[in-house]
This record gives C-alpha cells, structure tokens and sequence, in this order.
C-alpha cells in the first residue's frame, strides 16, 4: 500500500487557509494513507484560552471533520490529521485536547487525546484520556496514534506496537532537535512503520517565538528512512510499504523483539 | 569526576592473555570509573556449553576477580567488566549467566546477569534472574549495568534510570549496526549518562564467524557523543563529567522526563 506524509505551514487561527491548504497539498496525490501534522487546522502559538477555544471544535461534527472526511471519501485514502479537540459536554467548561484523527474512506474515525503536553500547551489544553490504541485504516492496516512530544517517551510508542500496530502515525509540530533521530530507534525497538508529520515556519512573538524543524520522515521496521522532506519547506513525500512486514518481530534466528521481553524483570 | 571506556580485542579462550590485555590498556589511565567490553576476560564465540565451562568462574572468588579487585585498588577506581559467570550451587549442573561486575576500590562488588541474551548466547548460557538494579560505585555515582543486547529494549535503561541510575555502564560484544545510534535515545529519553564499551576483532568459524563494531562511547544526559573509539582498533577514552546533571529530568521548563510520565495510561 502506499502511505504519505504531508510536511505543511498552517496559518494560526486560520481554518478556511488551512483547510484549503491541505487540500491543495494533497490534490494530486495518490495514496492510501496520509499524515498531517500536529494542529495543521489552527496552528500552534495561542496566547490565551480564548483563542484556542475560537478555533477548537469537536469530534465528528466540527468543520474540519466535515472536510477531511469529504476529502478522504474523494481521493479515497485514510487521513489522519492534528486539531484542537472540544469537548463534547454539557458541563459549562469544556476541555480541550490536543487531538489526532484518523477518518477512513468509509466515514469511521477514531481520536486520539495527546498523553504528553509539551510545554506552553498546559496553559491550554488538558492532558489527553484516552490512551494508546490500535484501530484499522484503509487496507484493514493497524494503525496507533502519537502525537509530537509523545516521543520523549518509549512507553508511547511501545503501548502501540505491543498492542498490534504495524504503523504508528505521529502528527508533530516539532521544536527540539532530537526527534527525527529518536523515531529511528522507536521503530527500530518495536519493529514498526512510522511516520512523523512536522510542521515547517515560525510562530508565535518574543520568548514564545517557536522555529519547527520540519525533516518529516517515513520510517521502515528497522528505523530506516524511507522518505524524508525539507526541514523548511511544506511538501509531501509517498512510499509504498509492506505493512504485513510489522508482524515479523524476528532479530536473529534465536531472537524476537517482543517474545524475549522479560516484563518480570522490568521496573517501570 | 573522570570516566572511561576500554575497547579492546579479547582473545577466545585464554584469560591470562585477556587480563594482562586490560591491565596494559589501563596501566597509565587516570580515572574513577572504567567500563570493560561484555566477556572481556573469556572471548565470545564458545563451540560447546564444555568450553565455556572451562572458562566460567564464581562472582566474588574467580581468578578474573582477584584480578580486578587488586586493579581496582591499586587504580583507585570502579573497574565494570564482563564475564561468564559459573553460579555458585551445589547442584550437579551449575548454570552460567552472561554477566557484568562492578568492583570497587574498597573490594565491595555486585553483579548483574544479562536479562536479554543474543542468538546463540542462549545456546551456552541462562537467561539472567538479577533484574536491573541501581548500585553505587566511587564517589557515590550510582550506576546501573546492562550487557550489550539489553540495548534492544527500551525496558532495560528505563528500569535502571527509574531507579536513580545517573550512569549506565553497558559491556557489549556489537555485531548488529544500531545500538550505538540507540543508545543515544536511551540516554535521551533517561538523562542519563552512559558507556558502551564494546570491543573489535573477528572470532568463530564459517557461519559462526562474528566481526564485533568497535565505536565504544560515552554519552551526555542528552544522547551527545562525549568521546567515541574506532571501528577497528583497541583503545582508551576519558571524560570528566558530573553525574548530579542526570538527576536534572527537566525537557522544558515545564517539562519533566519523569514526572511527565503516564504509567497508568501505558499498555507495557
């Protein structure tokens, strides 16, 4: 199957520029599944609650989710993709979640609530709730949700693999300059796909002033590149993958990533 | 305070030479902590489990920790080393781990008993049963010890540095072309220190015939490289470092490694 990564330069709080530009990155493509990156609906600096709150929306019914899922109908491919989440609720204070979606073909979806707020995001938007999962994209693929600072921590991407992904997805609005390199080892470890969707552009004022890194990348089950972008230009890159290559967790003939763990033994 | 990493080219099967090997390489050294490669004092590639017995010593009472222990005295340093450890039991079919000591200078030791063990490894030798344990060593750094494949699994360095490990010595025998990358993640996404030693040369026959990596290293609580060693040849490295910066889990200022952590949303 073939599987994209869309590196973009969303505008903040600017949904209509946004959702068009993705539209028009991905135009042409032909493709199974794509991955945009972190809030690629309403950019990232916010300065207050009130901001985000402007341009969150819900799951399933906000316009964002109307759109991609028009779209993923049209050019008949999975989309996962980063926005700011509402919460659906009666309480008069709605959360809001850093959220990752995949919407399929058919119309499914699921979301992912990021686990590991980086930074100024705890000013905003409250720690996700719903865990690390495995759910089916087009192709009946297995796909697992990270989103950006979740790489910091091996259990993420680990809770994925060991629960069946073959693909782990990871939209990202990268700043620190260690990621790209980390995501090797992640796939590597779990003898996974990834594919990592950053950003490109600065953002924000003064000491809030953010410079993403881009170097979007798709990775194969022994952390090697595959694809690779730009680390200043939006653009896209698509490589055709094997998923089925992610069951075989063999490292020597005496050797399984998963089956020699030793959980007994581990202090965690 | 100064650490060290020995590479060296051990010999399959003839202690004396190998521990006169590592006594030459650190005659002239300086230092507080020295790291050996994995099964420094034996070889690596063992034809019968009767070879490796031959080899095989007690912790505490072998010929390899006179050695060492005198070494560590006379130095005044912490000597890491690995070696086949023959358990210590009066069953009529003593077992034999794949293990790591810390000798200090005042004589105290400890020994940890390779968890994950590689290819043919589980041919010769049982599974280790010490777990990972955090242990001081001169100048109260507490260190932690994993052997080389221990590499593969994030779980390993995880459980040392959840432990209070600020240093992860880490003997290895490399044949795979990853774990000096990997490492850097470990040390990353731990803060904490850590020395690869690993060794160079060729051993073993036909499809058994291994060439190991060489590239030892020592990495800062970010993954930076603070000294490496060459592919092909033996040698010394020495670097002053201050083990307190690995108690310093900050990312952001908002960020903690640790604290930010999730268990009870983790799948492990």
């Amino acid at each position: 199957m073939k599987v994209s990564v869309v590196q973009s330069e969303p505008k903040l709080l600017d949904k209509q520029h946004n959702l068009q530009l993705h539209s028009d990155l991905i135009n042409s493509l032909e493709t199974d599944l794509l991955v945009l990156p972190e809030l690629c609906t309403s950019g990232y600096v916010f300065e207050s609650e009130t901001q985000l709150l402007s341009i969150a929306e819900e799951a399933g019914t906000g316009e964002s989710f109307a759109f991609f899922t028009a779209l993923a109908e049209r050019k008949n491919c999975s989309i996962v993709f980063g926005f700011p989440e509402l919460e659906s609720t009666s309480n008069a204070r709605p959360r809001i979640f850093n959220s990752s979606a995949l919407i399929n073909p058919d119309g499914s979806w699921k979301v992912y609530r990021k686990t590991h707020l980086f930074n100024r995001e705890k000013l905003f938007f409250s720690p996700g709730d719903t865990g690390f999962f495995v759910c089916e994209a087009k192709n009946k693929v297995k796909i697992g949700m990270m989103v950006c600072f979740d790489w910091q921590f091996p259990e993420s991407a680990r809770s994925l693999a060991l629960q069946g992904a073959q693909l782990i997805c990871h939209p990202s609005n990268l700043v620190l300059p260690w990621c790209q390199q980390a995501m090797k080892t992640r796939s590597l470890e779990n003898r996974v796909f990834s594919i990592t969707a950053n950003r490109t552009g600065t953002e924000g004022e003064d000491q809030n002033r953010l410079t993403f890194t881009g170097a979007s990348q798709i990775l194969g089950t022994r952390g090697e590149l595959l694809a690779s972008l730009s680390i200043t230009e939006p653009g896209v890159a698509t490589v055709e993958i094997n998923p089925e290559l992610a069951e075989n967790k063999e490292v020597t003939p005496l050797n399984n990533a998963f089956a020699d763990r030793r959980p007994e033994l581990y202090v965690l």
